[in-house]
């Protein structure tokens, strides 16, 4: 039932179970000042070839998204988003609860571009209105989708002209990195970013997510911050070494290849049936246009995202698979919706 | 080295963790309205002999506190805290990050009594100043010292009859629960507070605390700012799991006596050695006055808090025992101790 | 210069200084607790009908909607307003500072109705999501625009419907109540409205608002929050005095119909040479589409809010009248803009 | 009746009156951004013989304190400041609103030392506890007394060496300066502050405070915070020629030292008659210790503020004088109290 609702509706990756399980008998120092942690840094500034970047581990998104983002802005600045992103819609306006507004842009499949965000810097001339100083987007996107390399680099490079900060939410950045489109790597993340974060709860950790500081002079103090948003675990060291796990052998990227896997299955079953998307399919999500009958009967076996009428005669459903989803669970789903069909 | 530095640098109790194995192959639903949660909630009720108490899970003391408090005041209100209450003290400005004032009351032992709350609520007498809403208590508190069932009734009773919230933090609850001087149960909990959180990340657990609302004027869609402060876990499970165990067969309270016994050990050492404490020693935090030289070299032997100069000739070190301290490390201690004072 | 540039241009009218002066040698009690302010308060209940209404004075626009707002709301709920509400666009993010989210709704008018907001209601279903709780409107809205009664006891039934609160920010209250299309009371306002303010600094006042609630169960405690928001003069009788004023001998309509008229001759100048506008003209602002070569001939003389391209070949220029705008101003620019015509 | 309750009964001065109305028909540009503006300006920085400084105008202390201390502050950061500082007592928890905790210290006249704060760094030693960050301090103080020019000069270096701000809440500016006791000259505030506020609201004008910064980095973009914070007026020129004429002819002086006077006739007659103060007098607050009875026929006659029991006899009420008391007050006022000695 709970099948492609979402990609975070299992516990654990067995190899980061292991590590947890072996942690156990050691005694460690508190709140993230631990060997383990210490390791699980190194892991990541070695994959990002980064070697003074600043590396913080939190245990969920929303936490991260609002503890950086109100660490790097003053009170009058403002966060620049889709009007799609997570933190515009889905984080019940965590941002502006720490002060900040987030001016949004309408986008056709929730990217940022230097020529949508220019008209928002125009617009915002004087301190009758907020400053926008950061640049928030998403890989995957909210709706799937993904950046090129060229477009994070015209992006950053059209921040670093107009003093703006990028900042680049990772929940899915397995997925994304491991898209048959990608051609993003790890060090282009440190390089091409003020700040991102690797995203594990939704890619086989129980919970965490590895912020990286790549811009040092917008980092200052942070675990100051961290402490008094609750960002900070007494036992960090649960979320370091899931991450050393998954840092290790490729585990991380072979995750997010997995569930984009298991989605282009879906995705051949869908254009095999006619049906079309309302985002181009480009990971482990997948936004689905059934026709209202067949949306009806799907959502009656199978718990999903229902995002609404797409038109009168067609309802979208999101389809996402994870690190966790098997095959046979494709294969069910086919017979279904083929009986279904046929029907 | 860390033996006494806290009562959170050991990962997890075995039977939490078997927990956490065993749930490793289910699909669940996510964000805290999964049936592990159900099921959790309905062990914590049943220990309460509360069935409509509200109860939530979250990762941590200092996220539990903010989402409560911040959930319970009106803006211009404010929460009345003993001056070394934890929320005053040791959250890096959590609380006023939420906009509210701590106020805070001067005590011998860490503990408020309707005596010192009355002076404030006469000092807060018109709008130019905050108007203190919440009474914050923590049991034991941080002093280690503990309330009795009568204090926390007669507090309880002050605060329904000035019409103010009372709140108990429960980080080291199981260590109170369990203590000898101790007659508070579970379901006194639930009829002498309005809200407290049943503390688990010192007990034991990898992370997680357990808030219950008993007053129910006071919790409505407390889910949303949950969610806006980032304090629910898509994985909320892995904290439920936990506390299912820790609510079986007394094991809450087991870890806390553990814990008390443990410190009971060191106490007698310390009485013995004719050693005094900064604080009644009644549960597993020991406040111990060393003569300076006897504290340096403890304290290059062992990784410990240090409270600073009591007196002149005296530093004040807390010894903190836990779950997982064993008998041995005490022994072992015991005798590094003697051998430091015949010398 | 400053001929249309805003109607806040030009200190205070002559009754209100008179009472400025008058005031001048009385002996008061501090912070809006004096007879001034009751008197004033008195003046304006008997204008809305409203004996129980409850009043309060303060500054400016923003510092009143700020106030109001972070009153009313819960932390995890929002406002919602048209994208051109003065809070969404002109005031540096105040509402988000007190840590709300503005929703935001496209309008072709800037005028809310049921239909625009019902989508927004429909749209944020859960605690992912900020929960929708006020809806702001301005009349006349910043687009120069009115709402009818109807439309407005509409949109007021609608919210009491869904358990919305309804706010109106009367900035320009007297323009909207003294224009021609208008058919809203004073006890409209009082009726359809849980609460509003009428604003006094663009009608003749140096400085000063009056904040009405109309809904007696959102304003509790509200002195606490305006004093911690900074929002209470100690001699708040100095704007009591103005509004005394303002409400006699139906000054303030007066004063709203001069500002109405005024641009109504510059509606009708425009008109006549052809050019059209970008917002309906019904009262004192008027958005004026002028060819480019014009527009930029335009603002070299006259110090103007300038809106942007409104196609390649107009620029859009504000026309602001006041209460104090005379005949005169408007005669010197009518032969300008003619002399600038025919060359 | 409201004789000595405060110094902000009565609206402004004759000379700021005969300014307000005589700037009534000028056309201006609104928020701050006018000549008038630009004039006062200058007219304080010739005053403090300091060319650099960014002044800037708003309505009360209040808001003047909680837009500057919120700039400066970073979301971790905190303000120090004596128990008895106006931010920690009468502002309705204004800084903690905008996120920022007021650590206090216990003074015995309401003055900060170097010997006070050092505790209170040595104590904030990581990042579980806030960061103390500016200094508060307000002269004459809420007590009525007066810091010398070596007790500013001696804070503002152990400031300097500590990286901590100093900022001055001068609401009584004008009688600190005027006061027998002061040494301190305007160019000393500017060279021994980083930032203060000269305050017009107690001292003649009808609303008003002056902000200076004398630190150019910490000012930053401060009219964005200060239009978010709804504190820029958008007829600033209001404030601005008051302070004008408050800064000629050593007015603002004059108005400080008529103020002392009337307190210390007052002072003197109190002495005479064998009373005591509860704080040293020094300025125009007197805080009086009156026996019980006697307390009570006076409070009884007076409108005064009530500082309640000083010891189970006495009773302490404060005395406050301003620009407008008359030396006939204070002979009513003798007669008075000495017909109540001798009854």
């Amino acid at each position: 039932m709970y099948d492609f609702l979402n990609d975070y509706n299992q516990t654990v990756h067995p190899n980061l179970l292991k590590e947890f399980v072996d942690i156990n008998n050691k005694k460690l120092s508190g709140y993230g000042l631990d060997e383990c942690c210490d390791d699980a840094i190194n892991s990541i500034k070695k994959l990002l070839k980064s070697p003074n970047a600043d590396i913080h581990f939190m245990a969920g998104g929303t936490i991260t998204n609002l503890t950086t983002i109100s660490h790097i802005l003053k009170p009058y600045q403002a966060v620049i988003a889709a009007e799609t992103g997570h933190i515009n819609v889905h984080e019940t306006g965590a941002i502006e609860a720490t002060g900040h507004k987030v001016v949004t842009v309408k986008t056709e499949d929730g990217k940022l571009t230097p020529e949508l965000i220019k008209p928002v810097l125009d617009y915002h001339c004087d301190e009758h209105m907020v400053q926008p100083k950061l640049v928030y987007i998403s890989n995957t996107t909210e709706l799937g989708t993904l950046y090129t390399k060229q477009e994070l680099k015209k992006l950053y490079q059209f921040c670093q002209k107009h003093h703006l900060y990028l900042y680049l939410d990772g929940a899915r950045l397995a997925m994304a990195l491991a898209a048959k489109d990608n051609d993003i790597t790890f060090p282009d993340l440190a390089k091409y970013t003020d700040a991102f974060y690797i995203g594990g709860t939704k890619v086989g950790a129980f919970a965490g997510e590895a912020l990286i500081f790549n811009n040092l002079s917008i980092n200052h103090d942070f675990r100051f911050n961290m402490k008094q948003k609750g960002a900070i675990l007494a036992k960090s060291w649960i979320i370091a070494v899931q991450f050393k796990a998954l840092m290790e052998n490729n585990l991380y990227i072979s995750l997010g290849k997995h569930s984009n896997d298991m989605a282009e299955k879906l995705k051949n079953l869908f254009e095999n049936e006619g049906l079309t998307f309302a985002a181009k399919p480009q990971s482990n999500q997948l936004f689905v246009n059934f026709p209202n009958q067949l949306a009806k009967k799907i959502i009656s076996l199978y718990a999903l995202d229902n995002l609404g009428q797409t038109d009168p005669s067609h309802i979208c459903l999101r389809f996402c698979t994870s690190w966790a989803t098997q095959e046979v669970e494709i294969e069910n789903f086919a017979k279904q919706l083929k009986a279904l069909l046929r029907k």
